[in-house]
């Protein structure tokens, strides 16, 4: 048994809270992570907030995380102790399905098991990485080196993965041109891989005070989505959009930006159903689909990506007390670009 | 100037009537066809009852057109005199923008003149085929061999293209799972094209009284989709779902009977926005996409592979005096499973 101490939502709308609890003992193909920094990520508020409605409280946050490794199972073979280990989505899958066969693990036929929210195949529920440390089993962390700057790993893990994961299976890179929705912690990393891979890119935003940050970002253009005309004059000119917004919005004006047979790649996943309007498919053939976050080769090549072309997010790093205000700024999209928990100064008690 | 004898629409909310109009003077590549057998598309009552808001009137509907020449412009090569000829959707568009000259006629970046309820060239509204006659340009007709049976073939030319070339594009044949949601005239020709090109095809269909028809028509599976256990049963087994409903239904629930990144491609336009839950796309990577008719080459290929393979719709030929009767039949799906019109008897006064 590992004693924790993090921080949760104890019930519905209330404020998050110091927590301690007590982790499954470390099985001998775990290892056991002290926790550095975790990203605070859109869906993290969904859930404490209930937003889907299965949310499980007390509810632990967190699954942008990077640490160090403190303990290995005797049969751990790909860490060792004093490793920079990453985790994200999820720490555990059937291993066995189809999916999980092929590097696709977050599809799992049989039940994957989220980081946070989730059951773990002791009945336990899940606690997230809005703590001092976390256990997963050797092939569900990625190897972190150690020139990147920690901080702006986190987001990395689940936010730079999404994004990397659906430029990937698209084959976006050169030639392309590439409109990426929402300029928050999944959007600005797409900004940056998609630009990395030699897309255009232009950046679509409700605030013209994102224009200066898109272009340092790497993108070539940007569109201010609430003037018609500038939309207007973007129809039929992309090749994709990359949709990041996690909050509700209207999908069939962005489809009309799409050129014959362009693709709308959403990311974010709003609460609420959002209305489509079958002729912006019919007239240019046009597609909607969907990615979710990336199976654990593709982690590991998405963070060795990073590591080669020196991407992380931009990062603002908070201590546990600001969580709150952290995520009434993610709401309301004033951050640059994630918020990220700087973990090493909550100890557990005995420690302190 | 052509005198016609057709049925249209006056003003919204009025039956269709019997109008004399006049067409426009075929020029040097126009064919004057004599119209044998008009199809009754969902389209022409959505458009009579002014459901999409854009309908003028007085609206003359019909767009699966069959008909012998029986004039031909100077200037016509593919064409003679007593020819069998084809006009579907759309009777022009401007032939030099990329889409034009790809064979993608249907998605015209100048602008498609739709066989009804569009502006021809000279300014002029076009009638379509629920009257004795039509005048197209060469190019925008297909051949029809004299062997099918031509109350068949009329539906062809719409519903039937299709089916086609969503079929066509998608690359669906044998290996496939493929679904078709509506049984209709879209349907009925999706099942018995996809079937004839090798897939293994199942019909999703409200009405358990169309599941003999189901079989009879080539599908080996059949769900009734208002039970939720035979929905449930399933989820995730379709490489494709060809949607050919016309009014207003849930896409969600059918988006979980696709495989993993497998497509729902949408053939019919409801009227109304539908709800899209993005989570549906996102947990498989489904895809949505639309197609639109076909192009004019396209169009006579499906001609061509229907001959060829002894693929005609299955119809219901009635007299204009039936219209009102046949449009509310086709709302409330009473018709197996086309309505087609025969203006055989149907003559200029001064013929009479």
């Amino acid at each position: 048994m590992t004693a924790t101490k993090g921080y949760a939502v104890i019930a519905p709308g209330e404020a998050i809270e110091p927590f301690s609890f007590v982790r499954n003992t470390a099985g001998e193909l775990d290892i056991t992570i002290e926790i550095l920094y975790c990203g605070v990520c859109h869906y993290d508020i969904h859930q404490a907030r209930n937003e889907y409605g299965n949310t499980h409280y007390p509810f632990v946050p967190g699954h942008e995380i990077v640490g160090r490794v403190v303990k290995t199972g005797s049969a751990v073979t790909r860490f060792k102790i004093g490793d920079l280990a990453g985790v994200g989505y999820f720490i555990d899958s059937c291993g066995h399905c189809q999916p999980c066969r092929s590097g696709l693990e977050q599809h799992c036929e049989v039940g994957l098991t989220p980081t946070q929210n989730g059951t773990d195949k002791h009945g336990k529920p899940t606690y997230g990485g809005y703590s001092n440390n976390i256990i997963a089993h050797e092939n569900y962390a990625v190897k972190i080196p150690e020139t990147l700057p920690l901080p702006g790993v986190a987001p990395l893990l689940c936010a730079g993965i999404t994004a990397y994961s659906a430029l990937r299976q698209w084959g976006i890179g050169k030639g392309h041109e590439v409109a990426v929705l929402g300029l928050g912690g999944v959007g600005h990393l797409a900004v940056k891989l998609a630009a990395s891979m030699g897309a255009k890119v232009t950046v679509l935003s409700g605030s013209s005070s994102k224009k200066e940050d898109a272009g340092s970002l790497g993108a070539s253009g940007f569109i201010l989505t609430s003037d018609a005309e500038q939309l207007k004059a973007a129809a039929s000119s992309f090749d994709f959009i990359i949709d990041t917004a996690a909050a509700k919005h209207d999908y069939n004006r962005y489809l009309q930006l799409l050129k014959f047979e362009g693709t709308m790649i959403l990311l974010g996943v709003p609460p609420e159903a959002t209305d489509l309007v079958a002729y912006h498919l019919i007239s240019g053939r046009r597609r909607i689909t969907g990615s979710f976050i990336g199976g654990m080769k593709e982690t590991q090549e998405m963070i060795n990506y990073c590591a080669a072309n020196g991407i992380t997010a931009d990062v603002e790093v908070i201590t546990p007390d600001k969580i709150e205000e952290a995520f009434d700024r993610t709401v309301s999209g004033a951050v640059k670009y994630r918020f990220v928990l700087d973990m090493q100064e909550t100890k557990n008690e005995e420690q302190s």
